[in-house]
């Protein structure tokens, strides 16, 4: 009998859609032009980047011109911080953000008040993981140049309140800019009823390959380029078009546009069938984030008692891929900083484990979690002496 | 009869070698998972990330610990380049490179003086292209921190004198950093024997994949991160890796390090019979760059009284992929500053053509541009005022 394997972790990455790949292939064989060369290579290589630069631009309703592809998601988010820090500075050095920003997004905060003589203020959330629009709005100073927010969170799919930050964002003046890598193509976004002027995405979440992000830059706004170099995208990235990647991304946001209202409805029953068989088949155990505002895909469970690596491994056995906190801080053993943002005990957030659903779950997978998942997690907790303690009290 | 396609521009990119792609295609399809994840999906994008270290590693006999992989040529350049001036600003602010660097350098040198508070000393090179030991090494400042000197050239292929500069570097303890997006893979590189402390390479010259490269970073050499995030990298650099690119760029760097005895020899051969063969048949031409230290797939002429935006529409219709200058900046009416540098005058500048040969070129497209080209340059000639003056002199 094979091993059974089921993906659960559609938040890390996802598998490549196999008609995105259909439409990456050309390209990774005949079609390998660069996309700045004066021949015939270089023109079908051209004509198939504005091609994904359109269906990219219409999955979140921009133009096309407001579309630059960058490597990823990291990149567009580094682009914008510190495109507009340095920028900006003569107006001045204030950063707005959040607690529970992805680490692309802190750690070039960190970097431009370490470096760079920037002041960056991170905002708290409260327990479901959601800003307070009050705080933000006291939190502007006459040297505030920009806010990032992110639009979903990867851990615990919280989705922030955007239309309200665009507008107090507006209201003073000061360039907004969100992260919405979780969240273009895995819910509906339309860019133009909304106060985003930088809007970070990537493919590799949303069933395009790896290798390839967009930044939204809205028509006019200002900011230094990151990737200095050749004259591609129209001088503000540089660097060799990846077009097999861009081809791929741009069919994955095709799809992920026509597929929407099916994609949400269907992840979002599946994952709510996930979270009732869990708070029901397992004692002490929380749910993670907002039940309302939620990305569709993401489940995030606090299991008393116990260490989110040991559920890991267990389920890793069972052929269950999953994950605690995010994937690229995972190998350490602090405790997720989002977690710890939503005012979680130490031991609470260590007891952390996130199940992401996508476009490849099926009802079995979840029944097959529903079933194996309480004997892990009583395992576990078996071991566990603080859980010892409880049951010798109940 | 289907139309002819000879394709003569490896330098902009190569196409994707068959063993290449296959190496690449599981990584595309069923391994998907993200390296930093703690499942089985995770292990087998990692394994294959170390492996594919290894083997870009070995390429130029560095420790695979010595190897980050980046978004490709130009992130590698602006990483060093920023890098190394924010971290060392403290030290001073000034840095030496040439006038014929890729813009990737130039305009990242632009940047940092623009913006950043550096100085930048742009050196003069030869009419081979070379720039002169003595003019370094004059340049060299107590405030100096990095030289950035490529190892060769993409427009007219000269290699420098990279060994002696390293010695330069090292005697005056200045950190060195060579751009070899077109060397490393096409020509040998033991990194041993060389002073080098930070080196850029790139997949897409070398028929691995777009959209991956690689920063060589002597151990012990301090730079800031560049792009900021996730732990990736050993905490360097930041992003999802791209494992089915650095899979096929690993692939491209055994292949290239296994093959490379033949790849000189062949590529030269047929260079040289290029080159023969249009200077025995074309008046009025020169070949740009050094004849003896070049790479081997290179030849750069420059044909009197036309203009190389002609040469390059009337070899496109006979199926010919050429360029004139490097790829990322055609569309634009300037004469290329690598041409411009060796001092020609604008006209001999703007009449240049490069044709690159690589590994899938055949003795007959050689034969066949030979058979046309001089009509193509008559043809062209024949409609110049200049040259009809010559011709009348004569
Ligand atoms: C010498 C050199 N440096 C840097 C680059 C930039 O590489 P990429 O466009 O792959 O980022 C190139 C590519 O044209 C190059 O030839
Ligand atoms: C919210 C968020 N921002 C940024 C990133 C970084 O994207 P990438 O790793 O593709 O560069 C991720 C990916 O994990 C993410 O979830």
């Amino acid at each position: 009998m094979e091993k059974r394997r089921i993906y659960m972790d559609y938040s890390a990455t996802t598998p490549v859609k196999k008609e995105v790949l259909d439409a990456m292939m050309p390209y990774l064989t005949d079609y390998f032009g660069n996309a700045s060369s004066f021949h015939s290579f270089g023109r079908e290589a051209k004509n198939a980047l504005d091609k994904a630069r359109e269906q990219v631009a219409n999955l979140i309703n921009a133009k096309p011109s407001e579309i630059y592809f960058t490597a990823g998601g990291s990149e567009s988010d580094n682009w914008s911080l510190e495109g507009v820090a340095y920028s900006h500075k003569e107006k001045g050095n204030h950063i707005i953000t959040s607690k529970i920003e992805h680490h692309a997004i802190l750690h070039t905060c960190e970097y431009l008040e370490k470096h760079h003589g920037f002041e960056v203020t991170y905002l708290d959330v409260d327990s479901e993981g959601k800003i307070s629009l009050e705080q933000l709005e006291n939190a502007i100073k006459d040297s505030t140049i920009l806010i990032s927010i992110m639009f979903a969170n990867n851990e615990i799919g919280t989705i922030q309140p955007i239309k309200e930050i665009g507008e107090i964002a507006k209201k003073h003046n000061i360039l907004f800019h969100t992260d919405a890598v979780q969240a273009a193509g895995n819910i509906p976004i339309d860019i133009k009823e909304l106060n985003i002027d930088l809007m970070s995405m990537s493919s590799h979440k949303i069933y395009g390959a790896k290798g390839v992000g967009a930044l939204y830059i809205k028509t006019g706004t200002k900011l230094h380029n990151f990737v200095h170099g050749g004259a591609q995208e129209k001088r503000r990235r540089a660097g060799t078009e990846n077009i097999p990647a861009i081809v791929g991304y741009g069919k994955a946001a095709e799809i992920a546009k026509d597929n929407m209202e099916n994609h949400v409805t269907t992840l979002t029953r599946l994952r709510n069938k996930l979270i009732k068989g869990i708070l029901d088949n397992i004692p002490y155990t929380t749910v993670n984030g907002s039940l309302e505002d939620r990305l569709p895909g993401n489940a995030n469970f606090g299991f008393e008692f116990i260490e989110g690596e040991g559920i890991l491994l267990m389920l890793d056995m069972l052929g269950i891929a999953a994950s605690s906190g995010s994937a690229c801080t995972s190998g350490s053993l602090d405790p997720s900083h989002v977690l710890m943002a939503l005012g979680l005990p130490h031991e609470k957030a260590h007891g952390s484990l996130r199940l992401t659903v996508g476009d490849f779950t099926t009802e079995e997978d979840i029944d097959y979690i529903i079933e194996n998942l309480p004997g892990v997690i009583e395992r576990l907790r078996s071991m566990s002496p603080l859980y010892d303690k409880i049951k010798n009290q109940g």
